[in-house]
Formats: C-alpha cells, sequence, structure tokens
C-alpha cells in the first residue's frame, strides 16, 4: 500500500529512535481517539447515509468551515473525485471570492450547507453562515432542511441553532480534534456526497494501523530530520497535482500539532521544523533551485504514485528537436523519472531525501496515507512529550479581532 | 497605490542599507530590463492585438507552460479576473490531472493553444504540447492557426516547430529571465484575452518605477529581515484569496533569484530566507500556531487590500451566540480585523512584522505590486552582489532527467 525509502546520505535517519513504547502512550492517551477511528464503523455508515438522504433533495453540497473544518474533506476530494463539481468549499471571509463564489453555485434551492466547527464557535464559518443564511433568506429559500451541522456533540453556538430551528447534526466525537478529524463527518460526509467508497478508505485507514513497524520508521525518519539533521524546513514534495490538497493537511497537522512553546512538563518544548508543501515538477519550476543551492536547512520528503508510470498519453511523435527520448514513453514516464532526477540531484547537493511512495490515487491508497501521516505526527508528539492536540498559538489572535471589532466604531 | 507599514518591535528593519547605489548598479546591468518594460508600449500593443486576432476564432485559450511561463499569466488572472472561465493553464506532466484537463476543455475546435517556453527546450512544455498536438491529430483538429509560440526570438526547438509549421510567434525580449516575464507576452497574452485591462496595467507598472525611495525601503526592509534579524523564513501572508497565486509567483522569483551558491566573484553566497507563501485568514487555521509559537525563524510580510474593508455583505442578524460583534458589519471587515489581531498578536510573540497594503485588487494596484516586488528583489540581488537572473540549481535534474529516460529500457 505505501513503502518508505530513506534515499539519503545519512545514514541516521535510518535509525528506529520512535519505538513500541511511544506508540503505547499514544494509543493510551486519555482524549485522544483518532487511531480508532477505522474501528469506529457506525460514524462511517452515518456519513453514507446523511450523504445519500442529502442527495435526494439536492444536487450540490457546500461545506462552510475553515482549517481542520474543511481541508481533511478539501484533501479527499482534491485526490479521489478531483472532477466532481457536487462539493464545494467556502472557507475564508474574503469578501471578493465569497461574493464570486455564492454567485458561482447557482440555484440556491438545489444547495445543501453542511456547517463545520469543532468548537461550534468558528467566528469566520459563523459569519459566512449568517451570510448565506440571509442571501436565502432574501430569495425565500431558507429552511432548516438545507443545513447539515457537523460539530461537537455538547452545547456550543453552532448546536444551540441547530437545535432551535431543527437542523440536522453530525457529531464529532469529543476525542478527535479539529486537525485529525477526517475520518470523521467532517471529512466523510463530502467524500461519500462526492461518490468516493468510505469502505475501501476506512480499509485503508486499518492497514495503517495494522502496520506499526512502518509507522515507527516513518515517525523515526521524519523526526530525526529536524532533532538530529537539524533541518529546520521540511519539505513535503508531492509528484501529483491531486495530491496539492493533501500536503496543505499535512502543512497544518505538522505545525499545528508539533509547534509548542512547552511541553507537557510545562518546560520549554523541543525545537521543530516548519513544514513547506510543494508539487513536482511546478516547483522544480520555482523552488528547486533554493532546495539546491539556498542554505542547507531543508530535508525533502518525496510523495509518489506508483501507478503513475503507466499512465497518461503515450507520445508517438516527439516533434521536437532534443524530445527524442520520449519517443514511445507515456507522459507519466517523464513525471517519475524527474522525480527520481530530482532526488539524485539533490543528494548531489547534500539534501537529504526520502520518498514515500504510495500504490495507486485510490481510496485505500488515501486511507492508508492519511492515517500514516497522523500517525507519524501523533508519535513524534509523544517522543517529544508535547501536546500535539492543543493550539494556544491561535488563541491569542481571535480574541484581539473580536475586541477590535468591539471597540470600534460602527 | 501601495504602502509599506513596518510594524514590528525591531526598528533595525527602518534602515534604508539598500540604497541610490543598487538602484544604479541594477538598471544600468547588462542583459538585464524587466524593469524598463512598461515603457516597451509596442509589447503591450502586440499581446492585445494578437489577443483579439484569437478571440476571433477562439472561445478559450489553454497556455501550455510551467514556472516562469504560466505563473505570471495565473496571477494576473486569478487577481484581476478570477471569475473567468476563458483561460486555462496546463503545466505538469501529471498523467491524471493532465488527462482530467484535456477532457474538460470540451469542443477543442474552439481552444487556442499558447505554448510558452522562454528557452524552447523545457521538456514538460514541450511533452504536453506534443500529447495535444496529437490529440487534435486524432480529431482532424489539428491546424497552424490553433497555436501561438512565446519565446525567445533565437533559434530553439520551439521557435523551429514554429517556423516549420508557419505558426505565428511573439517573442520574449533577451534581457528578460522567464521568472521576470509576466509584463511581456508570457502574462499579457493571457491577460488580455480574459478582458484585463494592459493599459491600467502598465500604468502600475510605471508608477513603481517612479516611486524609487518606496522600492529601496521595501527591498531594506526585506533583505534586513534575513541579513540583520537572521530569520530564515519570509511569509509572503497575503489577506485575499485572490492574491495566493501571487504568493506562489513571489516565491519562485524570490527562491530562483537569491537562493545561489556563488556570488557574482565567485565567492560564497550570501545566506538567504525561504519564502513560505500564506493565506489570511485560512492559514491563521493552520500554521499560525507555527508561527507564533514554533521557533522564531520567521519575518512575515501581510500582504492587505484596503478596499476590502467596505466590501462583502453586512451581517444583519449575527444568529449565533458569541457573534454579537458583527452586527451591521460587513464580512471584508472582519478580514481586516483579523490581520490587525494577527498582526498584534505575533508581535506579542516577538515575531517581526510588516505590511505591505494595495489600495484595491485593480490592474494599477497590481501592475505596482507585481514591478515593486520584482524590483525589490533585483535590488536585494544587488546588495547580495550575486547573479539573480540564473538558475544553475535546476539544471542538473533536468540533465539526469533526461539521461534516465534515455538509458532504461523501453
Amino acid at each position: 500500500m505505501l513503502l518508505l525509502k530513506l534515499t539519503q546520505v545519512e545514514s541516521s535517519l535510518e535509525d528506529r529512535v520512535v519505538k513500541k513504547e511511544h506508540w503505547d502512550q499514544l494509543i493510551n492517551r486519555e482524549g485522544v481517539g483518532f487511531f480508532d477511528l477505522p474501528n469506529r464503523v457506525s460514524l462511517w455508515k452515518a456519513a453514507d447515509k446523511r450523504a445519500a438522504e442529502i442527495k435526494e433533495s439536492f444536487r450540490k453540497l457546500v461545506v462552510l468551515g475553515i482549517g481542520g473544518s474543511s481541508l481533511g474533506g478539501r484533501t479527499l476530494l482534491a485526490a479521489l473525485a478531483p472532477a466532481s463539481k457536487d462539493v464545494e468549499f467556502i472557507e475564508n471571509v474574503d469578501p471578493c471570492s465569497w461574493q464570486r463564489r455564492v454567485e458561482a453555485l447557482g440555484d440556491l434551492s438545489q444547495v445543501h450547507f453542511v456547517v463545520v466547527s469543532k468548537s461550534g464557535s468558528t467566528m469566520e464559518t459563523l459569519s459566512v453562515t449568517c451570510a448565506i443564511k440571509e442571501v436565502l433568506i432574501s430569495k425565500s429559500l431558507f429552511k432548516n432542511h438545507c443545513f447539515t451541522v457537523v460539530s461537537d456533540a455538547g452545547s456550543n453556538p453552532l448546536t444551540e441553532w441547530a437545535r432551535q430551528n431543527d437542523i440536522r447534526e453530525l457529531h464529532i466525537p469529543s476525542d478527535i480534534g479539529g486537525r485529525f478529524s477526517v475520518f470523521t463527518a467532517v471529512g466523510l460526509l463530502p467524500a461519500a456526497f462526492a461518490g468516493i467508497n468510505l469502505e475501501k478508505l476506512r480499509a485503508g485507514g486499518s492497514w495503517a494501523l495494522q502496520n506499526q513497524e512502518f509507522q515507527l520508521q516513518l515517525a523515526s525518519a521524519l523526526y530525526l530530520s529536524f532533532s538530529e539533521l537539524k533541518k529546520s524546513i521540511t519539505v513535503l514534495w508531492s509528484y501529483s497535482d491531486d495530491l496539492l490538497t493533501f500536503g496543505l493537511w499535512f502543512q497544518q497537522l505538522w505545525a499545528e500539532s508539533l509547534a509548542k512553546t512547552v511541553d507537557r512538563k510545562n518546560l520549554k518544548a523541543p525545537w521543530v521544523s516548519t513544514p513547506l508543501p510543494l508539487v513536482g515538477t511546478n516547483d522544480q519550476h520555482s523552488v528547486l533551485q533554493q532546495v539546491a543551492e539556498g542554505t542547507k536547512d531543508k530535508f525533502a520528503l518525496f510523495l509518489e504514485v506508483a501507478s503513475f508510470t503507466s499512465m497518461g498519453p503515450k507520445i508517438s511523435e516527439p516533434t521536437f528537436r532534443g524530445l527524442e527520448f520520449m519517443k514511445g514513453r507515456k507522459l507519466g514516464e517523464l513525471l517519475q523519472a524527474e522525480a527520481l532526477a530530482t532526488r539524485q540531484a539533490l543528494s548531489g547537493y547534500g539534501v537529504p531525501t526520502a520518498v514515500l511512495q504510495i500504490e495507486e490515487l485510490s481510496p485505500e491508497c488515501l486511507g492508508a496515507l492519511i492515517m500514516s501521516t497522523q500517525l507519524a505526527v501523533g508519535l513524534i508528539g509523544e517522543i517529544m512529550e508535547i501536546n500535539a492536540y492543543d493550539q494556544p498559538g491561535v488563541e491569542l489572535g481571535k480574541k484581539l479581532a473580536k475586541k477590535l471589532l468591539a471597540e470600534s466604531e460602527r
């Protein structure tokens, strides 16, 4: 399903510093349950059922959510149903893009809105929901069955609204944080609506759980790249356009989970690298120069799709001088050759790299990939002895924004 | 048009270390002409004229190009014509996305292809062009007037093909490198086809050239953030969905131009930071935790659009408990308040920031923004005494990829 190859010159990445004891710590940690999600079958069935119900009355599903409330669904859609026009995501409070996106939805009577917020109080999502609700009211289209709420089961501004207005709720289990919620209704409801096979996705997640040795190896290599090799930037270089969003999802998962001021003992937390998602071959034409010739502060994990080698159109007639080497080749072969050549070139520059290979862009492989990276980040949190499940650094800005708006003149 | 505010606690960023002498060096450097493009009126008129000609026979324009050959056009389209469906970009040799994108083009007899490569030998672009040519041939739709070639005026694989097949060419001047080519046919032809006013864009570019003091200030602040404050990551945090692509364009411009092994004297080149493009408010929900609480290795330049404050729907009825502060507020006000609050929060964490404010998302402002950032990067190249116009670090991978494909069995 997945394969990790350590290709770099630095043999230290092969050490297995993340061990069974960290795994045990992780799965016994109170209030942390993301790794158990593949076993909670009823949750997957509920998402499938709700998607089918919505489909009976609506042609399009629009997710209103931001960060962990949208990136999981966006990742699944981009990788597994990239041609789908049935699901859209409205995240930001950008006034230009909001207007354009709402207009582009067309006939709003055909649109079902899924409002997603774990805390139920995310001010962007609540504001966007208000604005859309007012558009629906102005067109006499506001009805409670146009909405589904996905949130914590407890009482919060979003669930209170749902309960007062008889709006259907799906719940994010209390032991699942926002950025670890892709295998709850957050990711699964839009995925099911777009026709993605949840059972196969779940099987991939289970594979990851059953391959503990692989997870310890992946976590060790990623951990050592910054703790031992002191690389301050972790490049996730995906050789697939459809994995670009996965890169953004991984960026959030890594950045919010691992960058902390203090550890679990309230002492200064260990240093961690910053994630930088890139796409190949595109970013060979933009950022490769810096990775190769800039400061040697980067470790690059190449994410490659094995099946691509035999895919794409075959070039019968290379047409251009100097392109003879492409005669009889498929486009996918060129992509793979460039990935390999880029890694070799980086090795020549002394930049350590590794490859995470997935068999194909299938629900099973995506399920395995997503669960493996969640486990890697969770395991790194254990070896760093930090709380990988809070985000104190984002709270201050939220409070300040409310204060600014409350105090300023209207 | 543009405004730069230094908001961080570090007063050292206010030093004007980039001076008139660096400006003079830049504009007198042989073979470097990007700053002169706003004065080359005939080039802008040629792009407008060619766009009009293509429009007479085709409904859609597809750019085949990668890196500097696509990012400039993509930046203009995303910021100034984001709703346009008339222009598409096919960049990568990803076999999945290639297939899907070509199928989505619909009636190929209505599509004009613009093949862009400064060197005329970019293997991804030539391969994609071959593949599309073979699709057109299979449908008996291949005709020379379906293509325009944008390249260097000299003889290269792309222009040779154009000349042999009587395909129209537009030229990138010899003193303009790929990543500095947005104000040539590379960016201007797709922009004109989408209806963007080139004359206003050009006026914005001219504004930037005429405001030398502003450019020295911008270049100084950006340069000092890594040379003096030793920040290894330069965050460009755009508070506009439509400036996301500008961030990717800036990332390329910075990374390829400034990260060099050796300087102009062939001595070890100075250290430079790595660019990280983010979007607000989205990335407050993903990367802010790391910027705030992670290692203090970041400088953040906030890119804000002043006109947004009065834009977007007004929230009449905040609906949700805790959202009362939004009553009577526009969505754009929330975006701006969040940008300001995030900067204040980062200051509290000791992260230095600055704001680059543009008046509005207009052709004039985009022209000024693009030229200002090009000038800043060029000026930083001068003070670093490096060649900001080559990219030796990307050549090795290209050679290796060709070798791999040539040597492997078919």
